[in-house]
């Protein structure tokens, strides 16, 4: 058993060279899903997947239409019967490259400088896709998987996954595993193992502030009406209490608090105030008062403006009074929050709160739980395990602030847990300018997934 | 004197359609001083000026080149030199036209529907100079002009008319004269002949706020920075208190407050608050608690959002926490503020609000201060008898919330008054989509004009 992960370890090692070139391939694809006019490169970017689960010798290989964007399916169940199977969750979307201007390289050209590879969905997630699939890759050609596999690809995680939660209740027999891995969360730095075992949920909103029919001229009408840029300000200035407390209506009621125990575990993670100052580059760090930083991104609900847009904003001046104000507006959840809750909340503060003098319309956009997995799954323990051989020290559990609303939908529809993995690391720049991978990690990464379904198969 | 003055109102009925097909031709010239990229337009629309000075007839016609946009002269000094020579100020730069989707037809294709002339610049102020331009036609082409004109017509009005100071001062001898005519300003309504005695100042900031070096995943860092959109919220919304008064410190402390005389006189004026909910569409009106609608834009000070922006704005969603805010904000100012004070206190405010957390930079932009005429000039009297013998009713005074800063300057440097006219109207739609001029208006204009030149020689 062990002579055939050495193997695949060692042809996993001599493929590198190749194994980056591919995912430089799959970076060049432009697969955004939120815009309306990259049909074509979506579809693109789910034949590069099936054709990389053909090249493995996958079964039932399909790209599945869906309302939105396809979903790619492809399985490998020839360990036997005795062997666990798992499902492997990836996504091949990824978030705008927006705003272009501030990329050093272009974001759909792949461009290596020092230890990391620039480009949009190096590491969200083209990177972790390719990872599972060279492991898998490197086992398959040296004596085989030893425990049976199905990958579910998707094509809307950024945008909220809204078809998956259908797809995955209409292939339930399909997808019946024992567990799911998703490699879709990262680690705490290069040398910090990391295993997540928390994740937030997210609700995300656009407020829409409308007041006068028309833009006036701010000197002939200046004094007279509420301006709808200023009502916006005025509403979300009162979302937040000067604790950093969310004010919504209720908000509060369903977090379940942290017990002491867990307090104590975060404390130990390394990801202090420092960590966090570097990581941003703010002049000061912020946040809900009486909860340290690691708390506050893994284990507290926040509210965040997105996006503001009003008005003139161009060079120059314009003394315009601007008919409408827009602000995207999410939150991240935590156990036992509900995105329709928030939701509820919301209106019931832009009701109590939004002046006669204005209109308003809230339209809900992405939403999706928090989850938590129970970190003593023998999965789980295979994973530290992996992580250990690999890094020479063990794994650092945590609760990460971002959110993978597949999770919960694996468990409530296919009643499975999922296992929580992934190499990104904080600097990545996720959904920013300049996203990379680093690619020495990228590589430990491929090696820890052969182990990790080695040891599966244990 | 009243044949001459008659042969030309007869004139101008005869040559309405021309002058109307010749101010669609300025119209046509996107003359947008913002953009940075319409110098060639800026300079074809100063030669449309100077072609229509020299087909007058007049002298020393002459585009000027400044450190901006140049300034066109042109003079017609043969009345001789008992009669008064006036200096009629105009403007050729228009807006910007954006948003361009808001428009029923192109901004730069003016279009005729119903009584109205839709175009950018067909009321502000096109319109206005071409109605100076043919009531000087119409008198110079029966008898000749019974005054002197000298006329400056500058590119920087939209812009906040950053070179005309100096112009101007470069000038003095060239630009000497009895006073000043601005057709820059409108009328109350189509039958409400309206003389403006104040205008309001200007002070124009752009305020960025910037937190994290670069865009953050708000799963991954929302919880522990300050999120600059959510900071420039919370600095704007302070900016006001809940009776709508400023809360820059000192603001209203060089306000000149309102006598009851002209509390009342102001109270005569038709533009009640039936007037102010019907011209902007608003649900309801606001501003500042203790003044009525026609104080709050003639006499009294604001501060506006012009413009925001900020992270992810395009269709869909994206999870980002966006690195930094900016916002446009400007102040229409009223005697005795001074732009620059205003300036010093938003600096204050902003040193006293902001939070640590973030990082801040303040724009100065355009600013001119307010200005006043007496209404017992000799030449608003004749400007006075000019529009009742248009209407055939008493003109009304007012003081208009709008900014030309020309007139304080022409004040400073030349030491001559400025008599206020115009003939734009409410529904305008001045600096907005689907600006338009009122057709039978500006045939008035002209006949007013006539009347007005006329009168000034007696």
């Amino acid at each position: 058993m062990n002579d055939r992960r050495d193997a695949a370890l060692q042809y996993a090692h001599e493929n590198r060279p190749r194994f980056l070139d591919e995912l430089k391939e799959f970076v060049r694809i432009p697969s955004v899903s939120t815009d309306p006019g990259a049909k074509g490169e979506m579809q693109h970017a789910a034949e590069w997947v099936a054709e990389q689960m053909h090249g493995l010798g996958m079964e039932k290989v399909k790209i599945y239409p869906t309302a939105g964007h396809p979903v790619v399916y492809g399985e490998l169940l020839k360990a036997g019967a005795d062997k666990p199977t798992a499902l492997i969750y990836g996504h091949y979307d990824v978030q705008p490259a927006e705003p272009l201007e501030l990329w050093h390289s272009p974001a759909f050209e792949p461009t290596q400088r020092g230890d990391n590879l620039y480009g949009r969905g190096a590491s969200d997630m083209k990177g972790q896709v390719v990872i599972s699939l060279k492991a898998v890759e490197s086992l398959v050609r040296n004596g085989g998987l030893p425990i049976n596999v199905k990958f579910i690809i998707e094509g809307e995680e950024e945008v909220g996954s809204p078809s998956l939660g259908d797809f995955i209740a209409a292939h339930k027999d399909l997808l019946a595993c024992d567990f799911a891995i998703n490699p879709d969360t990262g680690m705490m730095g290069a040398d910090i193992p990391t295993i997540t075992y928390g994740l937030r949920g997210l609700a995300y909103f656009e407020l829409r502030v409308s007041g006068p029919d028309h833009d006036l001229h701010s000197g002939q009408f200046g004094g007279v009406v509420h301006n709808p840029a200023q009502v916006l300000c005025e509403l979300i200035a009162g979302m937040h209490d000067e604790q950093g407390h969310i004010t919504l209506p209720g908000y509060y009621d369903s977090v379940r608090p942290l017990d002491a125990e867990e307090r104590e575990e975060l404390g130990r993670l390394p990801t202090d105030e420092a960590f966090y100052l570097k990581q941003t580059g703010a002049p000061a760090l912020d946040g809900e008062a009486g909860y340290t930083p690691v708390e506050r991104v893994g284990a507290r609900p926040t509210l965040e403006v997105n996006g503001l847009l009003s008005g003139f904003t161009g060079e120059g001046s314009k003394t315009v009074l601007p008919a409408r104000a827009m602000a995207k507006i999410s939150m991240r959840l935590v156990p036992d929050q509900d995105p329709e809750e928030v939701h509820q909340q919301l209106l019931r503060y832009l009701e109590e709160k939004s002046p006669g003098t204005i209109r308003w319309e809230l339209i809900k956009m992405a939403g999706g739980p928090a989850s938590i997995t129970d970190r003593h799954l023998p999965a789980v323990q295979s994973l530290e395990k992996s992580l250990e051989a690999v890094w020479g020290k063990p794994a650092s559990f945590r609760r990460e602030g971002g959110s993978v609303p597949v999770v919960a939908q694996m468990a409530d529809i296919l009643g499975v847990d999922s296992v929580l993995t992934g190499f990104g690391l904080p600097d990545d720049n996720l959904h920013a300018p300049n996203e990379k991978i680093h690619v020495p990690t990228f590589y430990n990464g491929i090696d820890a997934f052969i182990h990790f379904l080695s040891n599966l198969a244990e």
